[in-house]
């Protein structure tokens, strides 16, 4: 499919990448790149197997490779954009796995002029609470969902032959505008993040966080489990999607706002009808999306 | 162990205690009372083998019971207290699966002047959130904590019996003051049934709805699991509990204004920080209870 994929930034992402192109036979070899601050762990994904190669030097591993997927913090995209910039070559596929979309085109913008219509903008809605690429695997990516955000100017046989990459490694493609994704992500994805790590930031200052963590039932551990994500990509992401997650905050301080006069008030009834909202909001989905999604 | 254990309602926790009772040996039979309007799922319990028998008179119930323990939302507990209070007699163990302890407490005193010496307050941290007695099993208590709050006054031996109970189905018991108890629960239990029934609930009103369920990522998943919760039993919970859930429910509030302002203001530093330090408090604790608590 490609002749060389090159994976700028092999952390958890970038490297499941490296694996499944690899495992799947889409490409003949697969370089890295990284700063020199991250040459230990390029050899680290040389020694795995992860890469076929690595550069240091940007124009290197951009020279000869047709494909071409950033995959580090989206606070890094700007420089990331400018390092690449007098390398950018007009037959190959360049993409993204930033999770938010808005940010990563403005920041192309600010470098290019007008976003490049061989840079087709992505996000795999796949992540672990584990990072680095001793993490990566080969199936990541498998029944997960894949988000293309094209522009009006974004070359269409990109989209399409980004599209078969990324569903040959095992995801569900589909498409829509950077707006909506950012919307959709605001809600589904980083204020449940946010709302972790509030949470467990806040019990782990408590005098009885010990046994806060000790008797913790499965719903917390559950729920906790993503305030271990790394929090240089998080602070990135949320910044980077501030607009749309600064009305969602405040929503949500509304809402809890309102749970605590009810509770305030013994108002059974409305406190039956929001937790009895909620259940069935989900039971509809579920029914809805019973395929794993 | 026992003569004949009484499980009052029978539903995912009682109906889970009736099964493991049975299944290791520690009574030679079950029986179950419900009121008139739970004929329909006694009868159901009774069919599943779960219970060897049942009443819709708790007197006859409480017969020859040398076992009884209250598997009712907590909300019903005066009620079903003063239903039991002319049968009461000296020589049975008394207890209960409350998810509060406080209230609970307070219900006995309101019916009984004192706390009878033979009621031994318990809950098990144990759950899902599927509810009835369809969904009961003999290892739901499994590797599970099992919480008794005794008062200055409870019977030794009853709490040492009650004990050895629910060590032999399987539970990691602790003894704890009813304060504590509520204290703890509030932050590890309580809050987060409240945060994932107000997140699905608000998301779920949004025109967005339905992608933002279709996009979900695993912790947004794993997070709203806990808002399929029983709301009858999440309502009574969270107002037995109101005074130490509403300071907490306000503390968030204060941790999510904070977080919005550093967003407003671009304080990537603060943002970092706060999500730096929830994530190292989670493997702190991963650390200390590596032991699937």
């Amino acid at each position: 499919m490609f002749e060389q994929l090159c994976i700028i930034g092999v952390g958890l992402i970038g490297g499941s990448i490296a694996r499944a192109a690899k495992a799947q036979g889409l490409c003949k070899q697969v370089v890295a790149y990284g700063g020199d601050k991250h040459l230990p762990n390029l050899q680290r994904a040389l020694a795995l197997g992860v890469i076929d190669g690595f550069h240091t030097d940007i124009g290197a591993a951009l020279n000869g490779s047709d494909c071409v997927i950033v995959a580090t913090p989206v606070g890094t995209l700007p420089a990331i954009f400018s390092a690449m910039q007098p390398f950018w070559n007009s037959q190959t596929i360049y993409s993204d796995v930033g999770s938010t979309k808005a940010s990563v085109v403005e920041a192309a913008r600010s470098v290019f002029g007008d976003v490049p219509s061989n840079f087709v903008p992505a996000h795999p809605i796949a992540g672990a609470e584990r990072s680095g690429v001793e993490a990566s695997t080969a199936d990541l990516f498998n029944d997960r969902r894949l988000i293309i955000t094209p522009l009006d100017d974004t070359d269409t046989a990109a989209v399409e032959k980004l599209s078969e990459f990324w569903r040959r490694i095992g995801s569900r493609v589909a498409l829509m505008s950077v707006e909506h994704h950012d919307t959709v992500l605001a809600a589904t994805s980083h204020l449940p993040h946010i709302l972790a790590f509030a949470l467990v930031a806040m019990l782990g200052r408590k005098d009885e966080q010990h046994e806060i963590f000790k008797y913790a039932a499965g719903g917390f551990k559950d729920f906790s489990r993503i305030a271990s994500s790394d929090p240089t990509m998080w602070r990135d992401i949320c910044l980077a999607n501030k607009d749309e997650l600064i009305p969602l905050l405040q929503q949500f301080q509304a809402e809890l706002g309102q749970i605590e006069r009810r509770l305030q008030n013994g108002d059974a009834q409305a406190l039956f009808d929001t937790f009895s909202y909620a259940r069935q909001a989900r039971q509809r989905f579920l029914d809805t999306f019973d395929d794993h999604s």
